[in-house]
This record gives C-alpha cells, sequence and structure tokens, in this order.
C-alpha cells in the first residue's frame, strides 16, 4: 500500500485536512496510509532539545543533524526504497510530472523543516531530497507535506471516482484549464456560451482548446514552450 | 484585525494546521482572525446541492454560480475591501511579494475550488482573482488556502518572535537560502565549515552569499535574472 512516512514537530498537524473528503475516504478505505513521526522524540536532554543556534551566527534555530538523523534511523529501515523528500523552498519546484511520479511509486518519507533551516549535514548524509512547492515562505514544511500529499494521493488507484477525470487538466495537456459552465443557462444576465449547448463536440473541442491556450497566453506564457516541446 | 474569510465546502478543515505552532498561538493571541463558511449553506433544494454537469459535456461537476454567489453575498460586505481570491491551478503564481502585499492589507477572502470547476461567470460576476500555488493539482482548493493563509499570517506584526527572521531566507533577495549548520561540530565525520567557526563576520557574509548563488545557480537558475533586476 501507498504510505507516507511524515517526519515532523507536529504530528497533530496530520491527517488534518487529508483526514476529510476525497483523501480522507481513501484513508478511511486503506488505499493509502499515513504515519506521522515525532522527530522531538529523539530530542536531546531532559527537554527534549531538538534545535541549537546557527553556526557563523545570524537570526533563528537550526535543526540539529544528529537529532533529526536519529528520528529518521529509528522510523525508516536501511533499504526503504521510498524518496526521502525534505520540504524546503530551496528545493526543486514541484509539478505535476513530479506528482505522478511519487504517486507511481511505493509511497513517500517527508521531512518537514521548521526554525531557520536543517543541518545541512544531515541533508547530505541521510540523502534527502529538497522539494519545494513554491516560491514563498512558509512557517514549517507540514502545510507544503499535506500538499504534496493530497496531490499524490489524489492520483493513486480507486480514489477518483469514474466521473472524475486526471487528465482533462490544468498542466496535464501543458496548458491551463478552459471556462467551465453548469445550469442555470443564465445568471444575472451572463448566458452560458452558445457552443457548448450545441452538441456538436468537435466545434466544443476546438472551442474549449481555444480557450486553453488564450488563458494560458494570457496568464502563464511560460507554460506555453513547454507545451509546444511536449 | 487581518481577517481571513474562506469559503469552502470543508469548514472542517480550517484551522486545522493553522491551529497548531505559530499561527495557531497568533490565532489563539487574537493576532488574526479567521472565519470558515459553508458554501452548502446556499445549496439549492432538499440536497443542498451545489454543483452540476458541466455545459458542453465532460468528466466531473462544475460549482453553480448562483449557489457561490448566494454565500458570498451572505457572508461579504459589499464595501469589503480585502481581495476575493479564488485558489485555482489556473491562477496568477502565488509568491513571495503577492504574500507581502497580502499580508500589509486588511485580509483575504479566499474562496476554495473543489470538483472540476467553478462556473466562469461568478468568478467575473463578483470579481474574483484566480491564485495558484504552484503547477500541480489538489484535490480541492482548501489546502492552497492553508498554505496561502500560512504564508501570509507567519509576516504579521507581532506573529514571528524577535529572534526569528522575516528577511535573511529564500525569495527575499531573489536567491535561495544558504546552507545552514549548528552543534554538533562533528557528526558523523562531517564537520562545520571552517569559515563559519572563524567570527570573522564579512568573511562569514561573503561564503553565505557565494552560497547562495550557488545554490541558486544549480537549482533555480531562472531567478537569478529576477535577482539582477532587483
Amino acid at each position: 500500500m501507498w504510505t507516507a512516512s511524515v517526519f515532523t514537530l507536529y504530528p497533530e498537524m496530520f491527517p488534518g485536512p487529508l483526514g476529510a473528503s476525497m483523501a480522507g475516504a481513501a484513508l478511511e478505505n486503506g488505499l493509502w496510509a499515513l504515519e506521522a513521526k515525532n522527530i522531538r522524540e529523539h530530542g536531546l536532554g531532559r527537554h527534549r532539545a531538538v534545535d541549537d543556534t546557527p553556526a557563523g551566527g545570524g537570526p533563528g534555530m537550526v535543526l540539529r543533524a544528529d537529532v533529526l538523523a536519529a528520528s529518521l534511523d529509528a522510523g525508516v529501515a536501511p533499504d526503504d526504497p521510498r524518496p526521502r523528500l525534505l520540504m524546503s523552498p530551496r528545493g526543486k519546484a514541484l509539478n505535476q510530472p513530479v506528482v505522478r511520479q511519487f504517486a507511481a511509486g511505493p509511497g513517500v518519507i517527508v521531512v518537514c523543516g521548521r526554525f531557520e533551516g536543517v543541518d545541512e549535514r544531515v541533508i547530505e548524509g541521510r540523502g534527502l531530497t529538497e522539494v519545494s512547492i513554491g516560491d514563498y515562505i512558509l512557517s514549517g514544511g507540514e502545510i507544503a507535506a499535506l500538499t504534496l500529499l493530497d496531490a499524490c494521493v489524489r492520483l493513486l488507484p480507486g480514489v477518483m471516482g469514474k466521473d472524475e477525470s486526471g487528465e482533462d487538466e490544468s498542466f496535464e495537456g501543458g496548458l491551463l484549464e478552459y471556462p467551465h459552465y453548469t445550469r442555470p443557462r443564465d445568471w444575472e444576465g451572463r448566458a452560458i456560451p452558445d457552443v457548448l449547448l450545441s452538441g456538436d463536440h468537435a466545434r466544443i473541442a476546438r472551442w474549449r482548446r481555444e480557450q486553453s491556450e488564450r488563458l494560458t497566453r494570457a496568464r502563464r506564457p511560460d507554460l506555453l514552450g513547454k507545451a509546444e516541446e511536449a
């Protein structure tokens, strides 16, 4: 079974929002598994310290290499084939192809950073791959981990219903998704475009493709080159 | 007070992880406020339906314009000055300058999409701005909203402690952050770089800048042009 092992100082944040809706139902139905490990269990001394001041000075605190390594070594077998990820704004940008790759494997090991950062030596020594969900700073890696897991879990076999689509969506074709409409036909003087009510499937497909291209050109021209390469 | 009003089909996901740690303490101390509004309260008929099939065919369901508009109109005053955001992979990419802008204002109104999408007419009719947290697909906008809110809340006055930094971090200078180290001095044969123990603040600052540039060049060359412009 696809299993996520999360190393965090806030295990109470898991499953959190992943306990509801589509991911929550799938968790309950045994379509995936989640374990949250508290790094602090391997903290040092009476106060279970996990961090210390940065070598060379500067603000904030740094998560200790020895503490995080002890937590990982106790929770993950040496031959565990899952990728070992560290949620970090310094990481490679997460995108839908990477999500598909993680979802197709046996699961993920996810370390949630906190404080100013994580001692570089444990990143190297335990072979952690830094992954970023976007170009902004969070208070820790936990919400980034929830984001990564939600994106993966919806792609697991049996999680999405037959009526839901994993394909006809933004990024899957290298373009942003076309506009959607549903009943009522008229709303506050705004009508559903005639073409969508025509029943002409070829015309509808063409219109949607044009809308996708128009939106992508206007909002995300950086994606267009990639779509043409694909 | 900086206030987030979230419109969702899963109000139980809020505050979720934002109820713990830094954001949770700030919420408890009245440094920000959060209200989650259930869109389904404005659903139609006995089953409180909120969605319908897409005009023109295709998989999935579309959130109705009339239902979402009724929910927004009941929950937000017409003269509310906060930006009205729709979490959507079709949106403008969230980044740290946009986060700073939201954090500096009176708060945010956030609509969480679900299903295949939201009827385009309510996006236009209620002036929603689509915001994307990254190039991947989630099961809904809730975790994206949590991400946006966490990024904003940590920047609000009084939320971060004096010892924490809102500046010396990835993206703030247009570069990824340099590597961090802390005690012990030697760990598994790996030493803290000598320069960080030298006490020579100018050398340390130079080394960190070089490391930031090296990491950014290796992992995110797309950021380098922006850093030089800034």
